[in-house]
């Protein structure tokens, strides 16, 4: 009986390894990862720490009531345009649900809410993410409220 | 030099074949041939064969102004409430860009124009579709305008 204990111990491990990867975090998490930290530097009023998450790239799109912004430099812009130097305000996340499309790719569907003092802004988004060399990158956004 | 150029044609052949993968077609045209068929339905007032070529899934997902939407069938009566019969007006599409993300997976972004008389609705979309067993499906898609 201990050696049959022991071996459904070892097995008992033996899924969890290969459920988790070896130890390696899923897409899922990783991409959730990303998200927490973009949260944390807009809430340091950290626009550049928050769009470190971006692609760099000229054909990363931002899509935002009728219009579609291109690239990483028109998209950085864009957050410093309309929201100058402590005016970031408070940025919580909600309802997150993540989309895995392959090893290298996922969507993220979520809720924002955007504490400026006043009425919140809140709305919904969709991020699609690949992996990059340098960590997931959102190489697309798009962003609406009511 | 009947040889040389009998061999240049076969040449050029075999690039062709190799360039558009043996004549089938690419994942981006595969996901504008969606695009076409979903507007085709849409003009004839046929919400049903547009919303073919959603994921017949509980996990189709739909955002638009704040609000997301679970659901084939919720999708569907979204629709149906928001355009009953012969309101669906001449829907038409531009700026379409194609992303594609792997062999099954790829989004798709674009601006919409639905004209029902009097002032158009314009906005733009953000669709994300898988290839399953019966041809490309939108898992998740959102809208929205100004």
């Amino acid at each position: 009986m201990k050696k049959a204990a022991a071996l459904a111990v070892l097995f008992s491990v033996a899924l969890a390894a290969a459920a988790s990867g070896q130890g390696k975090p899923s897409p899922e998490n990783e991409v959730r990862a990303v998200l927490d930290a973009q949260r944390t530097a807009w809430n340091r009023g950290d626009i550049e720490g928050f769009m470190a998450y971006y692609w760099k790239s000229d054909d990363l799109t931002f899509q935002s009531g009728n219009a579609r912004t291109h690239g990483w430099n028109d998209v950085l812009a864009r957050y410093k345009k309309n929201y100058p130097a402590g005016t970031t305000g408070v940025l919580a996340f909600s309802d997150l649900a993540v989309g895995v499309l392959g090893p290298d790719s996922a969507y993220v569907l979520g809720r924002f809410r955007l504490d400026r003092g006043g009425p919140p802004a809140e709305g919904v988004f969709t991020l699609i993410l690949r992996r990059t060399p340098d960590g997931w990158r959102i190489v697309h956004d798009h962003t609406s409220s009511k």
